[in-house]
């Protein structure tokens, strides 16, 4: 039975139950502060900067205690943040079984090297889903294009028919944006998310501090040297390791309060619902009842009426797309942070950080579905095109009679046409036959070619073949998702 | 242990463990969507439009029955809403024990009916948690400010000292904008949030459709009278009843898609956290190490400086103020919502609007122990006021000495001397001596008082006073919670 | 020929040419900023704290003066913002005419004194413009609703028919959602905004500095009185005084950093923007060219296609209601603003102020418009709700056979009968007389009866005839628009 | 005289007056919509799609007309958009000259296909400006931080003092976060911003239609291919023409729709007015008066106080800051477009996202003078160090002690003893001297040493020197900012 106060999705449909839900809960992130600390202890130990020991007892500690992450947020409050409770949970049950390697735990580090650090591990483990997911989706959608490169339907503008286009094309634009969105995220992990490591105040001057032998000696290499050219000292070599234990980067400075890898993340997954938000707009239109010409593939029931058949999963990622930009603007908001830490635009980043990965991620869940199960429907596609009797083409008429008649009267002969094939209901080709300097400049069987609506689609076709031509770039499995010491069901 | 994604509270200390996380999760959630249901039935049964066992039978299934939140929150996301399965499950608990009820549960209803009263439901038992803090924060900085109507401190504009002022003046400044967000708050309460109860398009024809009995004659009364001074159907009926029995509103209309309840909520919380916000914001920038003229009672500590005293609350505060405008602004935005029940405004408006009352309720919360706790530091307002050596009461002597010098010469006069002072970092009143124009035109009592800077608060005391005698609207605690029939304790 | 950098609409014309984009230009906060000053002379005139001739030549000063608002602009640059050098180019243009008028041009107060009460005056004045288009629409609602409520359509959810409603009440309900926006901001002239006034730091004491004769001596009433039921000294008078001048009210406190004034507006207009939003995302989804239900009365052209009829007015709207809620949290960002007077809380209000109460302005004249040349069609909506072969009642085919063959048994058949239906593109009544049950329980009339979607419009009517009968609070002409000394087309 | 309604700056100093403001406002817009018409026909021409008098013609219009901006402004409202009367009105100029000309403006284009040219005309003009004012920034930040790479001064975490650090590392971190802002936003104009070519719905189906000679037949290579590998039609041949001809980049699908340039942008500016506002945030603080370690080399005055030097630049760049993330939202909002054109989400873009620009720019200019004329005061960093008698180095005397003493005993000891210092405002030093244990481990030179604040810099001086080698990818000059046929000096 969840707390009284636990979010377990029920207010958030479009995440509930997926991958990138677990992936970024609690216990998801706890398991994160802990990869953080163990990996920091065991930097610190490859260097000769603590005993093999420590390293081996904060390891212990962490794949074999129950930390009870529901107790860690409550005591969060008292100090603004979750590490402070956490290390002294961690350096307890460290104590239990090697009491010397107590004073290992968290040793030199900030509570925020620890929180941004876990921050990127779980970031760095959400975003392949979200990629896998895209990947997905750009795939089932490349099929469609390739399947509907012929598939005339009306092309929409400003909520009114337009000239014909195809579906192909509709779909090879949404997999293109959402390619788009795969390069954005994939380039987040390409130079690698970032650990954080500053200390205090970003100078990494404890870790010089206790970087010395008991007998009051330098440690050789742990002074920082100042120079132009400098060697780095113990708290940069240290970071260099930490990044390589946790498959994170190595950061030109600290950034506790130059929050690049943070903006990044927000604009990245910004951009990606809001491609997803596209597809999703689309699907929402075609399927209304009037147009019909695609439908969900397997449609959310109603309570109510037996018939219905919602497009689910097309509101459930519109409603994402809805809310990450906002999420994005507090984050993007929060670079300007003052001070060496900051008084809160830090501690504003936390919650709309997950919900910006998770509900991008069960976005892009529902997208996978919703694009590998979509129904397309030509014949709905070519009966709406047939809608207004020829209007659909009149742009064609108009290039084709101007040259004929004079710009100015082929507009005019076109426009009155139009609107009396509109209050009549008939057909624009039956009010252009009426008129005779139409009937004297095209033949019958002109007139009908140029009224037909599939055979006025341009060069979908080319625009198609050419975006199916670009491929994502696939993206490495391997150290996109930093292996987790504690697995996330080993503990809460 | 919570699931693998639930969200306990780690990356939001400022709501963790309050009163209005625990009214706003998900099993207060569920519980508010069961006591609608319950209601609905109800409000039917009082009518005559179904009978009294059935009423009772989802009554006691309601009280009785184990819901699984997290299997609702799962199985909400095919129909893209959490009532279709909850309105499974209640019917399967209700057949269980009453086969004939079965058919009154949600009858006439649609989904969004019940979420949103039942979103009405948990504002309702939540906005006077909120009020209560607000008023423990109005009483407390009230003191505050009474104590301190006398005593001085440095006015700062842009960063920077410009003339004295008080702390009480402070003080009740705080106060009054915390009124207005309790007269904001308190109003939405006053007239009562409003039920939803429109059926599947908002006409409530079903519970037409339903109000009759088998032999096909219609009920008496139960028709809809269509002209304009007509009586009430049926379902105008039931939504009256239906209001009545959860201690909500009736609403003039359906708002399933005419927002206003909730954009209501959403500017009345945003309100709120910017006006907590402007309290935390003053408590960062006078705890500062450098000024240091307030303390919070306990302080946060640091993980790695035993020394350190960190405005906790103030720090928590604040980042609850920084992401409630981009809510709200979801919220808003969702006041565009289309057709009868929109596909995505209003599934994007349920987390916003939970996180917004949560972050508001526990930044309340935060900021009745900061007011309660405030430590001030009248010696160190004093000393600060003495930083500039007289600048801060330039304004003062450019009054005085215009009028006996002209204004252009007492301001050239003035800005050198303060050049001086601020170059020698000696007082203002030193600089002036050396001119003899001063010398000439004012004692040496006389400039003494004139640089005295807690002899220059002007007004403070006056509008202090003024500002005190405004008292919160204290909330009436009847109606403004409505009980659960079912406590949020009795299930999930 | 405007200036390089200007903006003069060519990217708004939501609000380009509207009334209410004249009534924020900056001529019109100019002419403002000069009434702010001349009122605060006058006050203290008033008052018998400067001369009669002092008021009379800042008014000359401010009525026949040519001021350059681009020149202010660019100078407003260096110290922050554009009161500083208006005010030493009004001294300058006062001292022309009367040299001892000038010293009191301003005095006492400080830049945000003014800006802050020009910007109250502007929106003082922009509002009831934006009230009066909201009552225009309000009005032409109504008549719309009053005629087509027995106009039966189909009632949309999720993007799909659910069950008939009726133009009527949907016209009702945007009405409805109207008059809430006009509540609220009609509720913001109620009270009446206030001017400001504090001085460097809020607390008024230049006011008391300057409030001396040239002997030394304190003028009758001008000390301020420190009692807990004290008099109010010279600032607070001249403050009420300050407000008669320009008919906005007193505050009770200086509100230099308590932004309730503009977090209400801002409150306030993006509630108004999204309600105009509603009424436009509704027309958007009606005029779809398969829809066609409504059309604008005149629509918006194409540049390349001559049957087009954008619903251009609804464009417009929509795309105010997705800039405005971003606008007003910035608005309502800026209630934490720290300090006497904030270092870019404040300067981040004055532009998206601006831009949120023109494009309110340019949403309700655009809806006024529109609203009064809507075109409906009454036959689209009807051929529309056969559409689905009668599937849009299938709620009320539950409801009728529920009792007659079980629930389970009628609603296993009603959802095959209508896969059937859809699936052979014939209606829904023809798929249930071949089921024999249906047959044996429903007469060919009464299943007529059934199907019949004009039938079941619930109680649509007695919804419509109820929310007619409320009515705008007619706002008084009067007070709402302070009135100006300076005209805005006297300068610039 | 500006227009009644226009904004010519007054309320946003930022940017008022400055390169980024006058390469934003209308009449540079409309330069570029000129431009685009131009190029277009040009482009037809140098294809033999248009005769070359036609391009001539049109060129000449361009460069020789005169069009009133604002009458633009006012006609864009009936269709929605600016480039419908500009149309127009560009060929009833053409045609005064060369009538045979005309049929050629604009031919095959939609508006969409000029406007969002245009747009990205503007932003590839504006851009440059912007990094050259980044750039500036750079290098004055890198001068002061290798001047002041051993200058300590506090550094601060949550308000407080934390541990030292040194001035040059605080702005090698500015530095290196603009840096980090000058790569995002020259990597939007390395593989170019992307002219818009689609015609109607995308298909550049028109292009097509016109490129046929007058006897019927098809031009040699008009005929779009619908093979795999098939060539380009008339419509992507003039597409990437007209690129050229714009020094802009050919994109690979129309992209009305698929708005990642915009999208791109929005996360660009915003990203950069972030990392401005830190460097800003930081200034506000350090400039307090009670701080005074930085000032800015000519402050802001005030009209009341002669002594105070705001932090004027600062506070305008962080006004910028606070209002370009939610503009960002609105553009990121805007991805989620229905249809081949939507109808609001388009219309939506253009207003927030001139001002991102100008905001962003006039926030880079103001930053490029604030940086260039910082006044750095390390005496005051040195007196602020010692304000906490020692305990901004107690992390450092926890390290040493810990191992002397015991972990838990050593931090024991330093609590009490911080908090004795604090009681009595003497140093930490003098209170560890009365501790024996203290006294036994640390000879009194050694303890000075450990708290001497200085000597506590930790590894800043390497973290300097790494962040230094980094170097802005100098922006090539040439086609960043491509050409203007038509200077906005020349019309409007």
């Amino acid at each position: 039975m969840p707390g009284a106060g636990d979010d377990t999705g029920l207010l958030s449909p479009v995440r509930a139950g997926t991958a990138a839900e677990a992936a970024t809960g609690d216990r998801a992130w706890l398991a994160a502060l802990l990869d953080a600390e163990a990996a920091l202890t065991r930097a610190q130990a490859v260097l000769g900067l603590a005993p093999e020991e420590a390293a081996r007892a904060v390891d212990r500690a962490v794949r074999e205690s129950a930390f009870d992450v529901r107790d860690l947020a409550l005591r969060a409050r008292s100090g603004g943040n979750p590490v402070i409770p956490l290390v002294r949970e961690l350096t307890a049950a460290v104590r239990k079984t090697a009491p010397d390697a107590a004073a290992h735990v968290h040793r030199g580090a900030t509570s925020q090297d620890i929180l941004d650090t876990a921050t990127m591990l779980v970031a760095a483990r959400t975003l392949p889903l979200i990629l896998a997911d895209l990947e997905r989706t750009i795939d089932a959608l490349g099929r469609l294009a390739d399947r509907h490169r012929a598939t005339p339907m009306p092309g929409r503008t400003l909520t009114q028919h337009a000239v014909p286009t195809t579906f192909g094309l509709k779909a090879a634009g949404w997999r293109s944006l959402l390619l788009d969105a795969h390069d954005r995220l994939a380039a987040l992990l390409d130079g690698g998310l970032p650990v954080q490591l500053g200390g205090a105040a970003g100078t990494l001057a404890a870790f010089g501090a206790y970087a010395r032998p008991d007998d009051g000696t330098e440690l050789a290499g742990t002074g920082a040297d100042t120079g132009e050219t400098g060697g780095a000292g113990p708290g940069t070599r240290i970071a260099a390791q930490y990044a390589r234990e946790l498959g994170l980067a190595e950061p030109g400075l600290p950034w506790h309060t130059l929050r690049t890898p943070v903006a990044d993340l927000a604009a990245g997954l910004a951009f990606t619902t809001g491609a997803l938000g596209k597809l999703a707009a689309d699907v929402l239109v075609l399927s209304r009842t009037e147009i019909g010409e695609v439908a969900e593939g397997t449609g959310g029931g109603s309570s109510a009426m037996p018939h219905k058949a919602n497009p689910a999963r097309a509101v459930l990622i519109a409603s994402a797309a809805r809310q990450v930009p906002a999420l994005a603007a507090v984050l993007l908001g929060s670079l300007a942070a003052e001070d060496e830490r900051p008084g809160s635009a830090w501690h504003a980043e936390w919650q709309p950080l997950r919900e910006a990965l998770r509900l991008t991620g069960g976005a892009a869940e529902a997208a996978a579905g919703l694009a590998g199960g979509l129904r397309v429907r030509p014949e709905r596609m070519r009966a709406n095109l047939d809608l207004t009797g020829g209007l659909v083409v009149s742009e064609r008429l108009t290039a084709e009679l101007a040259p004929l008649l004079g710009r100015e009267e082929a507009a005019g002969l076109l426009g009155d046409a139009a609107r009396r094939a509109a209050e009549r209901g008939t057909g624009l080709r039956e009010a252009l036959r009426e008129e005779p300097a139409v009937r004297e400049a095209l033949s019958e069987e002109r007139l009908r070619e140029l009224t037909d609506p599939t055979g006025y689609t341009g060069e979908a076709a080319v625009l198609t073949a050419r975006a199916l031509r670009r491929a994502p770039r696939r993206f490495p499995a391997g150290p996109s998702s930093p292996p987790s010491a504690s697995s996330p069901e080993g503990r809460a």
